[in-house]
């Protein structure tokens, strides 16, 4: 196959990624796109014409996915590919949506060449990837694997909102979620294109990064409960201050990420504080924070580490600590199979490449659960993502829908991938 | 004059207190009635109505104080008494209320028994003393005393809203505070009737509390600007965490406080993280916090020691802090006239009583600027305060309201209150 027929047309390519950015929520910071929000539902809206002007043959599955089918040769097993349209809130424009836009952007390439593949091809945009206000994260692709449980939609956010009922809010049938019917059968390989979301490509000056795990992350939501109190009148040893107790909270997980091994991070990332005025003494206070690590040992003990860390710092202030742990996935490996081809892609089309584990959850971590998965990075500039600033040169953007079609094409014409 | 004749109806002021309770914000946690709030303006009117069912000729102030007068025999000069019905969000019953309800009720005494008075007498319901969003305290008796200025109308809260438009909002004139007209002639004295709000008086067993010197307070909105990245893929080494900066400042407040002197406290009361998300460093951060003494020069070390100490806290995690500072009042010595009068007036009831200073800052305190001003406590349980839970037993209600009788009756008799 002549690779160069694949080439995206990156004019297009990059054209699609800044009409869908204009759709978000104009009353938050960035390029904000949550999960089940008005804007979000639009952005989807917006997809699903996109895949059918490309072609696809477009259904919205029980789980609230998107999927389009371009019909290959033989059938049997389908080939999938895809990633996620929802974003953090301040995020930015690349984060998901290059791999939604790039698989897009290869399916109409494959129509407009005449190039059929042996397999039907998945274009998946996977129902809310991103970390979600009820502890939760890649809803859609953990659906699609059957990994969601009752319990992950009886989950609260901090003001005691389910997760189910959200769901259902968004127009989805929540039990539905937990038997989804799409990719019930076997699936042949899965490939995702991704920005970086972090600086080891651009640092290293490479053009394509080949992902060989991804990590896993534990999450906790912890309720701080001590007394609130008139803040002129209670002597400083009489206290019981919910904030103070969650600043050294903080500061405990900031100690345990800086003492963890190579791919390892913790961060805090929300606090609230009740009542919250300025004179009066904290009576109780709701962290969250996380714990990512390629390294399962490590990743492992934190949970008591952590746990018996902060009670015993809270103490120190009569503050009573309670962590509710989630875990949203294990450590990932990629199927060696597919990282090679994606190796071979990239040395065919003649770009740098070099393989890394990545540091951001995926999708790609619950599909490998199903079939021999992958991913292909591109670079982030600064590394920066999660926020308005995040930036993917567009050149970068159609390399990475090249190596994802050249990737597709082989991941295609192998009579099976292996998982190993 | 016999003392007996002016004992409260201590049923009748205690319904008031409940009844009063009543009108809250119920989509707030306990008994919330903020400044600016209907809740507020409901109890308002109904204080009004109070005034006048009690014989008091009511006016509002331009300044939104309620100021009720009863006339004397003689005019001139007139004695002020009062407090405040706005509370924290989630605050009390007590805090403010028992000194314009007690004060209705010495009013509603003095009418039923044919008590006149020599100086008129005015029962104020002074606006907003509790801290605001905006970094302010006492809003009605600064303006009534001539110290809030148009820099405190442009103080803005964490979310950019300025005080004046607040103002504006409940319908009153912003340049009129700056201009009070009621009060402006000279002022007899001032006595005010609160509950302590610690636990000073419950531990030592005592029914009343004469006031020494009100604490001065220095508050601070810090803004700390760090850099929001992705919590997966940004090293723990390159980070700017605003969160971990900010809780840094958490334990330097808390440090500041608890190697201060006897009698001064600090509290960090806010924070407000953004944006908030689990799987984003977090880029920046509000941080609202105070410190209190009666030691004058301890207190006025504080900004320089804390600015710096915060400045090179942040600066260790590569974030800017930005400390905007406001002084609520110095330090406030209690009129020695006033105190020796409600000493004698405790006396002459046979009630126990202490001296000490306050740890709370009250509209005493700039009363205090006026004329000869006092307080007089009375005990809350458990020393609690600005909590749902805050409690005074209807007996010390009924004692405050007949020592507060007893010590404006002394007040009156007296020619000229000295300040010394």
């Amino acid at each position: 196959m002549d690779l160069d027929r694949l080439a995206p047309d990156a004019a297009r390519l990059w054209a699609d990624v800044h009409e869908l950015a204009e759709l978000r929520d104009g009353a938050e910071p960035g390029w904000t796109r949550r999960v089940f929000s008005e804007p979000y539902r639009a952005a989807r809206d917006w997809v699903a014409a996109r895949m059918r002007d490309a072609g696809l043959a477009v259904t919205a599955d029980p789980a609230g996915n998107l999927v389009g089918r371009l019909p290959g040769r033989h059938g049997g097993p389908p080939l999938v590919t895809g990633s996620h349209t929802d974003t953090v809130r301040g995020g930015g424009r690349f984060d998901g949506v290059v791999g939604v836009l790039g698989a897009i952007e290869v399916a109409r390439r494959l129509r407009e060449t005449g190039t059929r593949l042996d397999h039907d091809l998945l274009v998946v945009d996977f129902l809310g990837e991103e970390a979600n206000p009820y502890s939760g994260t890649c809803l859609g692709s953990q659906a699609a694997c059957g990994v969601l449980s009752a319990a992950d939609l009886d989950r609260t956010d901090a003001r005691g909102a389910r997760l189910g009922d959200a769901v259902a809010g968004f127009g989805l049938d929540p039990s539905a979620m937990l038997a989804p019917t799409w990719a019930a059968g076997p699936l042949h390989g899965y490939v995702e294109l991704h920005v970086e979301q972090g600086a080891t490509l651009e640092r290293a000056g490479v053009g394509v990064g080949v992902v060989t795990a991804i990590v896993g992350i534990e999450r906790f939501l912890a309720r701080f409960t001590g007394r609130s109190d008139h803040a002129g009148t209670r002597a400083m040893d009489d206290r019981r201050d919910a904030l103070v107790a969650a600043a050294k909270a903080v500061l405990a997980v900031e100690r345990e990420g800086c003492g963890a091994p190579v791919h390892a991070v913790a961060t805090a990332g929300n606090l609230l504080v009740e009542p919250g005025a300025d004179n009066v003494v904290p009576g109780s206070t709701v962290l969250s924070a996380e714990f990512r690590s390629v390294d399962a040992g490590w990743l492992s003990g934190v949970r008591g580490r952590v746990t018996a860390e902060i009670a015993r710092l809270a103490a120190e202030n009569g503050v009573e600590a309670v962590l509710d742990w989630a875990a949203d996935n294990d450590v990932v490996p990629m199927a060696a199979s597919v990282q090679n081809l994606a190796g071979q892609a990239a040395d065919a089309l003649g770009l740098t490449w070099m393989a890394f584990p990545s540091g951001a959850g995926h999708d790609a971590a619950h599909l490998a659960a199903r079939c021999p998965a992958g991913m292909i990075f591109i670079p982030s500039r600064d590394g920066r993502s999660h926020c308005p600033e995040e930036w993917t040169d567009r050149a970068d953007v159609a390399a990475g829908a090249h190596v994802l079609a050249a990737t597709l094409t082989r991941m295609d014409a192998a009579p099976a991938l292996t998982a190993g």
